[in-house]
């Protein structure tokens, strides 16, 4: 009979794999939740801050982060594969350690975490509550309150690890919604990544005019559909390569999009261009109602 | 030698045609700076709300309007272009009226008030603080106050129009910024019409992937990024008609970055798409700081 995994989030140990904004606030989150909580960071200066600002009881490295029940990597997703990578090349841990992840990708993390020996119970996550700001010092507590927290169990996932996982997410406030890892990724790229493109690209186009007075011009309406556009890059650069192919998908629905636009645009028929407008804006006021 | 027109804004009549968001807050936000403040709509009910809400003092028609002294056109740019030739049209005006319009669009809309009779005195106008919300009922004295307001002055417009519309710039909170009618459409387009189609292309192609899951996953980032699609589908339907060539500009440059993007992501160079990415990132983080 397998191992029953632990059973109880008050009493297990918790090491955080990535202090940034996610792995910082998740801490944060599950302080006083769980009986311990320790931090590694591959920055020994975040390592030092997340110490003196109590974020973490003890600082530790991922091999003596496996003495945890739960092990959360919340570096950016090729961090996280490198990760895996390497627990995969070592020998078993003393326990049986629940592995969450919070990439924003997750099947080629699922395919990582299939790499593992038996005895990790790993499970993926993607808490839907990103920011255009990054890094520790903009942590915070209520990062998850209220939000979509997606887990992509595999196939090897035993259920305890997965009501445990349920277990952290009711903890943090968050809400669980269950996916596969490549329907995760469908979404995400449109829902996620295809929004932080759209803004980029729109701020590349401005700057494209070649005139520095439209940045005078830039109201509210530009303001905020660039925002996500400050995204950290080294964050975003890892999404991209590890959601290439259902990212492509979206970015291509977008531009035959566009290309539908275009064409509606010259041919300056306006009940045309309305409809294609007021479809759009109809789905838009049906949601995030305040 | 010429009618040196009206002096002092606190002894003018100013007519607003068209009580929507922004005809309704410039009208609150003249409220006690000037001497009368009448109102135009082709709505009877929104003419009767701003009476019974004291936005205006009086609702009146286009010919009664012509009594004012200011003549502020605020309806969406294919309205403002039919009030134009029907003033193109009518006999001289009793006064000479300043005529100001807040059209989000400049060109057209100076080539129609270039065939007004000499009795006017014509300046284009664009408050750059639009709202994803229209109507009367939305409007606020406030909405003007810091924000940019560009005017574009034409050839005929007399010295004393512009300072009268400086005067009214300056009594709403406004901060004036001289445009030729091209280069602020050159502008807009970029800053203004071109986040409102990125947003409105988000919401397509989200919908697109037919899978309703998506609604549950767009987050913050995918809500601000989509916020302008909700805006007024005439409104903007009249922007898109009356600006399609700069429109066009803009989306082509859109669609090359979008192209350069595709082409990155299947290159999978991390440091090239870094640096493409990067380059938005930096100038996005230099604006609107808080």
């Amino acid at each position: 009979m397998e191992e029953p995994g632990f059973t109880d989030l008050a009493q297990a140990r918790v090491a955080v794999v990535g202090l940034g904004l996610m792995g910082g606030s998740l801490a944060l989150a599950l302080r006083g939740r769980c009986q311990a909580l320790w931090g590694v960071d591959s920055n020994p200066t975040v390592q030092a801050y997340a110490c003196q600002h109590a974020v973490i009881d003890d600082a530790t490295d991922l091999a003596g982060a496996l003495e945890a029940e739960v092990l959360v990597l919340a570096a950016p997703p090729r961090a996280i594969l490198a990760q895996l990578a390497e627990l995969a090349g070592w020998p078993a841990p003393p326990g049986r350690p629940l592995v969450l992840d919070l990439g924003s990708t997750k099947s080629e993390i699922a395919a990582a975490m299939r790499q593992l020996p038996q005895a990790y119970a790993p499970i993926g996550g993607h808490p839907m509550c990103g920011k255009e700001v990054s890094g520790l010092a903009q942590a915070e507590a209520g990062l998850f309150q209220d939000k979509v927290f997606v887990l992509t169990p595999l196939e090897r996932t035993p259920a305890w690890a997965l009501s445990r996982a349920l277990d952290l997410i009711a903890a943090i406030g968050a809400r669980p919604l269950e996916l596969t890892p490549e329907r995760h990724d469908q979404l995400a790229a449109a829902a996620s990544h295809l929004p932080y493109l759209a803004a980029t690209l729109l701020v590349r186009a401005a700057e494209g005019l070649g005139d520095d007075q439209i940045w005078q011009m830039a109201a509210s309406g530009f303001r905020d559909t660039s925002r996500l556009a400050a995204s950290d890059v080294t964050m975003m650069t890892d999404i991209l390569l590890t959601n290439r192919e259902a990212i492509r998908g979206a970015l291509e629905r977008y531009q035959a999009e566009l290309g539908a636009l275009l064409a509606l645009l010259d041919g300056a028929d306006a009940e045309a261009l309305s409809a294609f407008l007021a479809a759009a804006a109809e789905r838009r006021r049906g949601l995030f109602q305040p």
